[in-house]
């Protein structure tokens, strides 16, 4: 497998830049008071949880430290996309003490997060091994960090779905529900939808439209769609669904997907299956970032 | 209790514009090449979550659509801060179909992971009621969303501890392991770095700092700390340092907090206990937005 | 047909007001000098071509003028899209003339390069009249102006190619010629990399390559090409490749395409044609604003 | 002769971000699913214009690929403001072939278009070559790249009117027009508005007055204008107006200057020319950017 | 008199939101932990100046109170550019109380150094009342106010000089300097530097040299300077001076003007005498802003 | 002593830009119209003032050249926060005299403002040598330049009150106006306030009150305040709340505290004095940057 693109350098510099303006404000008060001069020191962040993640945000950190202190040397022991054990190094930083103190929230903070999808993504990626089906993010995406979480469940073996509005077709219910207004429809609102948005549409995009009855996906088909996300049906349904439509549309099923039920609705038959919750409820993993001046870590004195 | 203050106006604005720039690029395809004439239309927001929710995000979604098309008319069912039951109505938004579906995403990406890190909070706060203690929030919160998140946290009945690093004093581990690199400590580093802060700190913030063994909250003591942080104890160590703090301190409680050991922990007797998790691990709520032309839905048609 | 959606109202904003900022500068010295109160007044833009025009860009102007004054009334007299007369008014602004002599260039600037756009857009649609042929724009547009030049594309009556590299995939020939470093190939480069676009690609795009030879269209027949760009081949070369492809791809023509010979190729019998010149090389068209005080234009003393 | 300065580098810098975000949104689909590792290679920019080109844009392109990655390194054939015969190199940029993809289009936009415009300048500078005549620009350019294309004309040759409305003084007709809600004005309205622009301007601006008859003229004259702008005058009333004016002003000629007639105006014998079309309607240059793999193009295998 | 024109919208908006944005940060504690609900309340803006002072500012109060609340209502009790006595009102804004407390020092702070710059620049148009010359200001602004400080200066009687180095040609010593380097000079370097000015620079720029001794006034005289600005000059230096120009430049006295000799250098016969003291060392006025609870301030209880 | 930290990067590069753009705008029209080539120059800044200063803004400095042209080079004489005396060297910078042209007015206008402030701090905290209290600085800040005027405050010997209303509780009189509106006080306001204060806000924040006579002391210390702001009392007001106090809470004296008064105030025993002044009202100091070619400076010819 490849390394996923990281999101583009303009949009790596700014979000982090909010994410320090935010953390930081007009000064870190505790390292200002505690410490006037530089200490040479070296920061190294640490896998913390049992059974192990996927690192994910190792890019952005080096952003973060470097936005902090450019003379900073952040060194990556391993890569965005690597499994980390528990307990093990992710990346090392050198350099002035205060500034490590000053980027360490931040860095983690991304860091967590994003391994968190990418650790998440790898699970669900695991659960349907042996299928030929792909598991796919969706738009809801924490907002602002669209691209670097896009990016997370890449590297956690998932593939992405369309980036927002405007590199996709896809009608949903509530495309229908307002195609309740159009006059004078001769046959299944959805089959009417297809056919405009055919008509219509970019030449390079495919249709997908949403189906939540085998009526709809019978005039789905009707309607030339690409593809047909199948969406809260259950497994005998995602069955027939599959059958009815006998490889002419890519199909993708969708809503209410967890660890638990994935391998099922893999073994159903779908070419994809999108998961909300890669993005929208991934816990953040546990990791930490220990600081050690450089002449040795004293033990410190304990009455 | 009050409703706490929203984010400024600035800032609100800012998150949502660059949410909705993320997600609608330069257009909603779907939409465009289906409807090319304003539908009348009403959204309405539903909770879908069976044990109801806390709702948080109304403010922001009503800058969503007003963004989107200022025409749209917002109407809030529930305010912010009020526990919505399973199915009830949140808001309803009214005007020009094609503008709901152009903001519905973003709108429902804030309210879900707003209202989940406030129904956190409220089930934290919940767990402890009784107790004279506060739940307060952490800086691990989502990379540009941190006044927004910390805004639910207390909605969900929550206590938002320091915004950022300017605004508040808190020595750490990281801290002290840097003082091991100064010269000559006569006594605990802890001590020092105590007296060096509050001789040096801006006059009108209290001292905190994090404690890891008793001896730790002795040094503490002596270097004339305000508040004093229990990081990772258990139990009885906790109900140890209360004894030996005895008033002269706040106490606050902070690593490993869950819904299963945070009544155990308020029981020993801290003023404060702090959970990363409020903000960094909030599943979103389930919310749907149910659009319906004005000239009522009509059924659709399926073969 | 149904007017194209304008660009959103946030990137309408921030190009008018880096405009305004960039003509504005710290303020309009020769009308501050001359003019110290309001004067109401009313100006008129008028199509200044002797063939007449489209109009694109009265919705920029509304722009243009509620950001100088808000104000300013805007009255549109013809609609975007609409085919204006030499001599018809376009649009009427009424306010303060202070405030019309300030963004009155402006304006223009927009009016004048996107009402050029559709008016040569729509001499190219005029010229294939008759045949089943899209005229389509490319990714040479004016940086900073894409969203609002492929609208006026729309508005002459194009359609809009991909937006940017995002949203569209194209293989070209800088693409083959990195293709050279792959190692072992076995068969043509194009078919392997329309292989490999198509595993790893988001599910929802279609699959574009540019041909420069009829092998080259074969090779992308057996890649499984959604759409075969024609590039820079002559009438007979391009009907021996609609032959060869009989319906099996969508078939773009592109390169050195003229108001001379578009129709030609059109007759060749492509579904696309792409034309640069719609946006990179279409002049401007001729606009003036006559700006009257509402107590009526004094006849000027002259010796 | 010498380089014209080039536009700051704040305003580089941000022009390049903008266009780079318009084409590059959340990433080149293409080329990141054709290559996943980087492939060392040279791209090299071409003139393809049979008669020549005149550079300008380099610098940009610079800066373009720059931003795309830091690591490519730029060389110029040419300098901006050098003849580029057609079949020349301008630049070559080395480094990872996938980043020269992400730049190509951007940069090839800017190059086309300055160079279109200097292009089309130096022909116009040309044309009245003998002639102690400035050809000048307008205020009629690119909303968002006036400093680039006024940096464009005068690599041509042309010499920079005013930037715009803050750092001249033009009193123009819909100035007079307004001037005609003045209370009781004695003697021609040009007249006295010369006066009071003269009494009230930063004692740093020369006052400059468009005239339309030798009346107007007179007018200047007499309000003691500094430069007399003749507008859309033919060749006999600009030479009255030379002769009436006899080196008390300097006189720019204006309005409907071709390359047709551009000598005829300059043989009447003004100081300067402007010329609105050098940057509202110079068509894009033709330039290529031909890319190879370092270890040598293969020969592409075709059937 | 005239009032000078606001710097323009965008400016305000912008400066104005910075600073807001610098002293609210994440919100106003104080007030937030006050007071739950709005209270209606009325503010006054009272001059407390002994000697009175000219008003500068009251739309920039404007501007500060709308963003902080746009349902606040500010009435101006007098105009940029009046006198106020010591005690008069200035302005007054109405509306939520814990709005006014939250804009009450920005306003402030803008209010106070604009006020005490055209304070200021009133005193030195006072002090060389009768003599026909303009005390203009300087490039020595507050670094991001200069738009709003030129504007105090204008609300204070005073002019304003070029804005920065983009509108107007200034040949001070440190030009003379780097013009050693130049080869083979004929003649004074200053006059040379005139001619060579004069030749390529913009057409509608007058051309003002620095000169500190009568050699460096005849040698700009030579060269064709407009305007001369002599150079720290003592009163008989500028006497001679001004006898030996004779009406052929503008004259200009700079350097440490101060308001107890301003009055001796304006009647030894300049046309501009520049003060950058005006604005980089103007103190700021007094200003309170007092605010009232509509029901009627209470007696505040007091033990 | 140590030297404070500068603020952010973030800061001092937007703040910067910020003031280039400002002076810049498209161009330094001077300089481009004499050199067409580099001129390898030293511009020393050089210390004008007769009593010396403080330098405050060398790092500012150093940002402006570096903004301008990257290959300037600036050589700190003098460290921010040492003092120079008249005629001393502070800085300087080597590189191509252009660069230094059109950097340095935007360098000294930061220099001269900061050093102002840093030098009129120092004289503050020369005056109260010898008794324990602390000169302390306030929000009457210019807009836009908190950050860097606290910077300066800090080099002159100042501490820092609250940067801003997020990052401290300070009840004044205005507050407790408002508190009028509170229904049913039992007590003064004052204390009133100060429970409700101590009960709602974060735990990190000491309280400070506002106390304009001997009974608002009294409530605030009732009310449980950490610190006491005695506003505009004389001496022998302030003798006696120090009495009342006894150290049972900071106290800080304000309200027009003058060179001429500060030792006095000092004298009656307060901890804190705070100075509007020293960021309202300082002097800028004067400085200059003297330009020298490196081929040595030719004498210029005179006539």
């Amino acid at each position: 497998m490849t390394t996923p693109s990281l999101p583009s350098t303009a949009v790596l510099r700014d979000v982090v830049a909010r994410a320090l303006a935010e953390d930081l404000g007009h000064g870190d008060i505790t390292t200002e008071v505690l410490f006037s001069e530089p200490i040479a020191a070296t920061g190294t962040a640490v896998a913390e949880e049992r059974d192990g993640l996927v690192v994910a945000g190792v890019a952005v950190a080096r952003e973060v430290f470097a936005q902090v202190d450019p003379s900073l040397r952040l060194t990556a022991r391993l890569g965005d996309g690597q499994h980390a054990e528990a307990g093990s190094a992710i990346l090392t930083v050198h350099g002035d003490g205060r500034s490590l103190l000053r980027g360490e929230r931040v860095a983690l903070n991304f860091l967590q997060r994003l391994s968190g999808i990418a650790t998440l993504t790898s699970r669900f990626c695991e659960a349907v091994r042996g299928f030929p089906v792909k598991i796919v993010d969706t738009r809801k995406t924490t907002p602002g960090l669209r691209a670097l979480e896009k990016w997370a469940v890449a590297l956690g073996g998932g593939s992405n779905h369309r980036f927002g509005l405007a590199d996709g077709l896809l009608i949903k219910d509530n495309h229908l529900a307002l195609a309740a207004a159009w006059p004078a429809l001769a046959g299944p609102a959805l089959t009417q939808a297809c056919r405009k948005a055919r008509e219509r549409a970019p030449h390079g995009l495919k249709l997908e439209v949403e189906a939540q009855t085998l009526g709809d996906v019978r005039a789905a088909l009707d309607g030339g769609a690409d593809i047909i996300l199948l969406d809260n049906m259950d497994v005998p349904a995602i069955r027939k669904a599959v059958e009815l439509i006998k490889g002419r549309a890519l199909i993708e099923v969708s809503g209410g997907v967890t660890l638990a039920n994935v391998r099922d609705l893999a073994a159903a038959g779908p070419d994809l299956i999108s998961v909300g919750a890669l993005t929208h409820s991934a816990p953040a993993v546990n990791l930490s970032l220990d600081i050690v001046p450089d002449r040795g870590r004293r033990s410190r004195a304990r009455s």
